[in-house]
């Protein structure tokens, strides 16, 4: 029977996690040692007598999990992984080196870092996605710990968090709130006034504890409060000094960021090195990843020629697959009657999260999800994903696998006017790293799509469209990733169209009148934007030398761009011509919208004549 | 002498703006009247007896500012404008068609509507930026007026400037919160719950007022009470009924977003249409915008071959322009000293804001303060401006002239690792409408796109470099937004290597290395990535046939596709090959990490040498 450290032997893992975290930052010759030692207390503290973690065997959902938000303090996470034995002293030694997994800030590189931190202000959305799965979808009575620095309760999105997790009553969720009252550039605004901090998060729901940080049995009572403390969560609000332990950089200004001036002297001071070992207590349960209960998806067919949103069919064929997956989750913005997610929260109400108008929390919990396995689709207007670009790109760090996606994509919304469009998805989601862009132009691709989709890695983004569009698909057509769809084509084409969504069936509409003019042109329907199909489009320039784009977006980095891109290999490129929104669109009907926009079939007759000419 | 209406008169008015909001909703055939219903009370009020505005002159810095955050309730907004003989009955009925000015939801089209709202959670930050320029810029008596919905106060971005109102002690500010207790889908998290609201305001350190918000007396009092409170902002948090006066659709489920079933009914429930007209106060004081100062910038200056990172050019840069002119202000997200806007700080601290690690609430400062035509630079680092791009987008839809300055721009950082690099904003900006983005790379350069971007009209972006580059530009060079520079050039060129940033200086060196090889290859420092010189890069295309593109930035949405974009006219296109980061970075040192990400001297010299083969 594992016995817990005492607290004496505790306050010298401080200490050693103190000198290591200097030790790394002075090998690497960078680094965050003096945000390192403000928290080492903290960290020693629940690393010792309160983490139930099995290093072995990092993917037990049963296993705490235990999230760096301030992740400048890499060093201190490194010095608990030596700590546990997980790291060896000599790669502690090579923090911050090329090749290396201890990275200037923490990432999946290493097996028990799941999710990246650095950007400040991510790792209590996170934890409320990961407490959220813990206790309504993994029913495990795991808890989720989340060290946060005082200078980033200034992001709005640790208030989102905050108001999510206490209306979700999450009692496995603590903040550990490390108020070392210097921020980067000077003091932070609210100083050691912990009271300001515990004001706030009691208003907003939470438990609070208000402790002097460096004070063991103080810490170790408040995680005992903690863990006791039911139907909310509750946040250890600790008074810590930054650079605690060296009175060279203690509580000093102008130090953040930097090694310490004297690695030796600052390692005597702290009273040397210590090779103290912790084995963390176990989880109370050994699990392995949900059952993968994968039944044949039985998604919705549509009939051609009917007109049907590809909104509608999404939240249609969501709730299929999730009839058919038992891990299929779905999150929501307050929208679900207009993405129509609410399909699946009617089919499947017990895996379905209404995050209210809370973008960064509705990404960030779904992020937390995935990494105990669940595959999440979250969706709200496309435009409105905008609001989270900073949490999908560093879902992308995180090499996160989740499903985003935006209703009311482009002019073709109509009246609501540009508050509402999504004009610049396209060119955010292909900018994430290992990303997938997905645009479908009719019901049936769209049910496809959101099919293969979850079965997709990394970044997957969806964009859907707000009115009805003809179903010009039958319902077993298969869409794979990566793939487009020539829809006219014969030898004598003289242009190729390439288009998207709503402009599939403009480009149609174009290639009839042309066709009836004696051009014949070719239609790609290129719903596969990212990674996009090279060898359709190769044929096409060597059967036709142009091609048009036309896309409901601004002109930079959708399909134009896409297209572009697919030529950068050195070899001959086409004659390109792209229609895009080019100017600032207002309220208008959705046909309007298109002719205002110069994208729908008379401006693609008019830029292929000239074209040809 | 003007006298206020009296209540009785008010509350005539109220039904009024409601019976009116139902009339422009039902000529529209769609819009939000029961969202404009509930809040027609608190409007009354506020424009009949509290307001302090001039309808004909609405750039007089003295007038009260007025943000409808629930930009939705357009109908609502637009019936006060017509209240106040602003907009004429005919233009109302013409609500949300092609080529008018009101939209959906409201924007600048309208001389009276400074701030576009449609996107939840903006309107509060904005007024955040408004009331800190009216008190701390302007020096004006001018009172800041932000209508909030009861949903939007989820956003984080709404906790953001309600702790950054209280730290600056915004007595100018009032935020009416309409808690008209359903969103679009349901009910809300708090539903009635005004408590819930005061609570978490007043622990942000908000005087707080809760009245019924259809009891005209109890608002009158309130916003009475807003007025005389000093040292802090006050919310009015209002309880109110959706749709209230038309039993069909008070307080019911399923009716967000939609006309009345029967606006005729309805009109007569609500009393009938009502004539009444609204003369505002007048503001206390007339102003014209501020005297424009302009003298002479003394740019500094930086010698020829020394080493100077673009973000010191850009801190000495920007405070020698404060210095020449009195209209420019900085903001800042807590870094600095990273971003050397301390450098202004320092020069100008009066004006100078602090914004801690609140993106969101940074660029709707800079936003709010445009509005009374200050020229703000907002800096953080790249990488961490995504966290804003909602707001990034909706201030191109407000038309306004800001300044974004991100540093720490790509993989050059070095060891931070990834979480730290700005790798997508390129993309990000350039897919914003009438953006301008600029890449310097060099001190001089820097130092003249600082004073040029002031100047420019719409979203200027610039992106800085954290590591020193050599200077190799004169201190008197000229760099207009729009063009490049041709750093190395012959006629026998065979290929064009067009670079930014970091990467010009890997590309002269590749250029250098390739000419003692025999390949003549020309440089193009492409600092103006939008607009882009595609006359230089057509010229460059019809000489060599071939160009490579090289940056600092992930495959998609920057430099290649910028350049791509400019052969998109229909023209003959040259070969085109692509070099950019492909692969996660990790830390490793700056020189490595080019090296490793493939966009070094080498990587050119290799890509130059296939192309020409």
């Amino acid at each position: 029977m594992r016995e817990d450290m005492d607290l004496e032997r505790v306050r010298e893992l401080g200490q050693q996690l103190r000198v290591d975290a200097v030790r790394a930052a002075d090998a690497a010759g960078s680094g965050h040692p003096t945000s390192s030692m403000s928290a080492a207390d903290l960290m020693a503290v629940l690393l010792a007598r309160h983490l139930r973690y099995d290093f072995d065997a990092p993917s037990n959902p049963c296993n705490d999990q235990f999230i760096f938000s301030k992740g400048h303090a890499s060093p201190l996470l490194y010095a608990m992984f030596a700590a546990a034995d997980a790291v060896p002293d000599e790669e502690l030694l090579r923090f911050r080196r090329l090749g290396g997994r201890l990275e200037g800030h923490p990432t999946p590189r290493l097996p028990w870092v799941r999710l990246a931190t650095g950007s400040l202000g991510q790792g209590l959305p996170y934890g409320v996605g990961a407490a959220l799965a813990a206790k309504r979808l993994d029913h495990v009575p795991s808890r989720v710990w989340v060290l946060c620095g005082d200078s980033e309760m200034a992001e709005g999105s640790v208030w989102e968090a905050a108001e999510h997790a206490s209306h979700e009553k999450l009692d496995n969720l603590t903040a550990v709130i490390d108020v070392n009252r210097l921020g980067q550039r000077g003091p932070t605004r609210h100083e050691w006034d912990t009271g300001a901090y515990a004001r706030r998060l009691r208003a907003f729901g939470w438990h609070t504890v208000e402790i002097d940080g460096h004070d063991v049995a103080a810490i170790d009572a408040a995680y005992v409060e903690a863990a006791r403390t039911t139907g909310r969560p509750t946040a250890v609000i600790a008074r810590t000094l930054k650079g605690k332990g060296v009175s060279a950089v203690e509580d000093r200004e102008g130090l953040h960021g930097k090694p310490l001036p004297d690695a030796e002297d600052a390692i005597v001071e702290l009273g040397g090195r210590r090779h103290i070992r912790v084995e963390p207590r176990h989880p109370e349960c050994v699990r392995s990843a949900r059952p993968l209960d994968h039944a044949p998806v039985e998604l919705p067919r549509f009939d051609v020629g009917d007109e049907v949103a590809t909104r509608d069919a999404y939240g249609q064929a969501l709730s299929a697959l999730g009839t058919a997956r038992g891990d299929v989750v779905a999150l929501d913005g307050e929208v679900s009657d207009s993405t129509r997610s609410e399909f699946f929260a009617k089919a499947h109400p017990e895996r379905f999260f209404e995050c209210y108008i809370a973008e960064q929390q509705m990404v960030a919990a779904a992020v937390g999800m995935q990494t105990r396995g669940w595959v999440p689709f979250a969706s709200t207007f496309a435009a409105f994903l905008t609001r989270a670009y900073d949490f999908v790109r560093m879902a992308a760090v995180s090499r996160a696998n989740i499903n985003l996606v935006g209703s009311h994509a482009g002019v073709a919304i109509g009246q609501d006017g540009p508050s509402q469009m999504g004009l610049e998805d396209l060119a955010a989601f292909r900018a994430v790293h290992r990303s997938t862009v997905l645009y479908p132009c009719d019901a049936n691709q769209t049910a496809r799509l959101v099919a293969a989709m979850a079965d997709a890695a990394g970044i997957r983004y969806l964009r859907t469209t707000r009115g009805a569009t003809p179903v010009i698909y039958p319902p077993d057509e298969e869409f794979p990733i990566g793939g487009s769809k020539v829809l006219r084509s014969s030898a004598d084409d003289r242009v190729a169209i390439v288009a998207a969504g709503v402009t599939v069936h403009e480009a149609l509409a174009a290639a009839d009148r042309l066709a009836a003019d004696g051009i014949a042109a070719r239609v790609i329907d290129l719903y596969s934007v990212k990674p996009v199909d090279a060898v359709t489009l190769r044929a096409a320039a060597e059967r036709t030398g142009r091609l048009i784009t036309v896309e409901d977006h601004w002109p930079e980095g959708g399909i134009g761009d896409a297209v572009a891109a697919a030529f950068a290999d050195g070899g001959p490129v086409p004659r390109l011509v792209r229609l895009a929104v080019r100017t600032m669109p207002a309220s208008a009907a959705p046909a309007e919208q298109l002719r205002v926009a110069g994208i729908d079939a008379d401006a693609i007759v008019a830029a292929a004549r000239d074209l040809v000419a």
